[in-house]
């Protein structure tokens, strides 16, 4: 998806891929074929290039520094990127920096976990400290199951850190942009709505958020990509807690202590070091999408504007039905397309596969559930070949 | 400029370019290398293609009907391109459907010429029927002038018409897609600013336009749309005259008698068949861009929306200056990133050439005045390295 910003750019990009099938290598002509995890690989993507950057976060770091220390110019680098990969030294540098999160421990016996249930009176999110994704390398057992888990989990060498579970009433995300030479750009913030674990709709900007929370979580985001020095793209997943529909329930503030939360306010999830699923919809609904962003930063480019095009912009995740309908989808855009003239589809070029992530549609409108009724029916018709309006799924 | 949008809807792009250097080949992975002049390298691109479609007028058309008969499904059709491609049928066809047009002539002979200056009492526009382009083949002769260029021309087997020269206040573009089942939607009506026969703007929506004269240009671009049965876009250029700065002055009327004219009025200038220079503001201000409309009307797929994103957009073209600078492009595309986040820049990938077209910005607002500030000063540093505010360039 960074391949149209840097046609018009007249950036060159060479993509390293595993395979001439994959999705990025039907657009971009400068393939090198190899395997992420070889070194030599690496460097014969990387040669002559003016940067390197990543669509994940899984190079191995010693490659990355290897790359580093042979003069590329590699974006995020290891030092940022590290805190993307491992969520205890995320907890524990963003806990330094004083940016709200939930009260957390290391987990390295099934004495810490015991302890740590009895500090937040059984209310414990259990994770993988490296490796978790869309609800992967998540759990929150109930008090009997917590111990056996701990110990299987250990035993299977999983390093695990566990954190309060948040009585959370929606999820909101910052996406900010930083150069190496320090400019930072945050979007409007974002609502992300996630099912089983993985995120199926967003709304920018976030509905109903209060100015002085807006202002917050934006200031959490800049701190986050300044402190930590990240370069491209960052996204700040938040908790939102209190406020809405809840306010008076009884449920964990993030300075710890348990109580009566009328105001709104937020605490960090998780960062990603990339362009992320929160911010496709800055594609259509944006002056500057995440990916031009992206790529301008990782270049040390003076960054776009951030300013949104609509009231409200709405991205619907398409995500792989467990049985893929018999109508084509080229079939199933068409029918969109004569539905939904307003509905931007993209595709990612990929094949069917229940629960992949295999495309997304963004609507820009003025009414917020109009604009996502829209664009959830668009998706769910790409999904199942039925409009969501006329079936129960 | 239509990769990003078939990248995005999964439709895959095969490219005939002439050399492997062309701009379009950069960023297209299937590409066939050969002439379009040569019918066995069309067929070779055009093998197992939906849909064949053209980025410009001069592929033969024997050859097109050729590719038809062949069975191939080929948009625009050379029924509706040919009148994109003769200047007289065109006049011919318009003035028979009942559009608005300045008064014209076939000129076969100098007799011709001299009979149609005394009818339009001297304001000739002497125009090669076929082939002009951005000003070229296009006269505007003096009463003493006239017959020798004529003589000129016809003797170098140039067909040629004659029109009347119109007073004209401002040009417009109408931007329609048509898709072959006939379905028609038309873009906001834009205006253009040419200099030296080439456009220079556009501004869309047109600013300070009357809602009967937007009505009345849009009826027209897709009443010629329809009765000429043209498929993908369709760009209806036209001259506007009287009202605005100009009321009270004597000037033609479209109906051909000169007289006091109060209210704008138009008449219809020339007609191209493709994304059209004057709809390039689409790309970052309209929902669905020229690029990805010409898609889907020549696959015969559902029209997108055309709704604008923002009060106006303006696009200024990038035109090589007649130096070079010394500062690179790269560090020039730098230094507008700085100067104007907001500014979308579009490169073609193309070197420098004085004169050509090697790019164009867009920049959405709300102020029209202001926002074409910002475009113009950001085409105009792309080509001369100096910004247009410090300089009398």
């Amino acid at each position: 998806m960074m391949q149209p910003a840097a046609a018009e750019l007249d950036i060159h990009l060479r993509l390293l891929a595993s395979a001439p099938d994959k999705s990025a290598a039907q657009v971009i002509p400068d393939v090198v074929l190899g395997d992420y995890h070889d070194y030599e690989v690496l460097t014969k993507a990387a040669e002559g290039a003016d940067a390197v950057t990543f669509e994940h976060e899984h190079v191995p770091t010693e490659h990355v520094r290897a790359l580093i220390d042979a003069s590329y110019n590699v974006h995020p680098q290891p030092s940022a990127l590290l805190y993307a990969q491992d969520k205890l030294l995320m907890r524990q540098k963003l806990s330094e920096l004083g940016a709200p999160v939930p009260r957390f421990a290391a987990i390295e016996s099934v004495e810490d976990a015991r302890a740590f249930a009895k500090l937040v009176e059984g209310r414990v999110c259990l994770k993988a400290r490296r490796g978790g994704y869309d609800g992967h390398g998540v759990w929150f057992p109930s008090a009997e199951e917590l111990e056996p888990l701990v110990e299987e989990l250990l035993s299977a060498d999983t390093p695990l850190m566990a954190e309060e579970k948040v009585a959370l009433t929606r999820e909101l995300s910052v996406l900010v942009a930083r150069r190496p030479s320090g400019e930072v750009k945050a979007w409007p913030v974002t609502e992300s709505v996630q099912r089983e674990g993985i995120c199926a709709e967003a709304f920018a900007p976030a509905p109903n958020l209060s100015p002085e929370l807006t202002e917050r979580a934006l200031q959490v985001g800049i701190q986050v990509a300044t402190e930590l020095g990240v370069t491209g793209v960052l996204a700040v997943e938040l908790f939102a807690f209190g406020a809405k529909q809840d306010a008076g329930a009884i449920i964990a503030s993030a300075s710890g202590a348990p109580g009566m939360v009328v105001e709104e306010d937020i605490a960090v999830n998780e960062l990603a070091m990339r362009p992320h699923n929160t911010g496709h919809w800055t594609q259509d609904g944006c002056v500057t999408s995440q990916f031009e962003q992206h790529l301008r930063a990782v270049l040390d480019l003076p960054l776009g504007s951030t300013e949104p095009l609509a009231p409200i912009t709405v991205m619907s995740n398409v995500l792989g039905a467990d049985e893929d309908p018999a109508m084509s989808m080229p079939e199933r855009v068409r029918a969109v397309m004569e539905r939904y003239p307003e509905a931007k589809v993209h595709l990612y070029g990929k094949d069917h596969k229940a629960g992949r992530k295999i495309g997304h549609v963004n609507v820009v409108g003025e009414d917020v559930e109009e604009t996502r009724r829209r664009a959830h029916d668009a998706a769910h018709f790409l999904v199942h070949a039925q409009w969501a309006e006329d079936s129960n799924v």
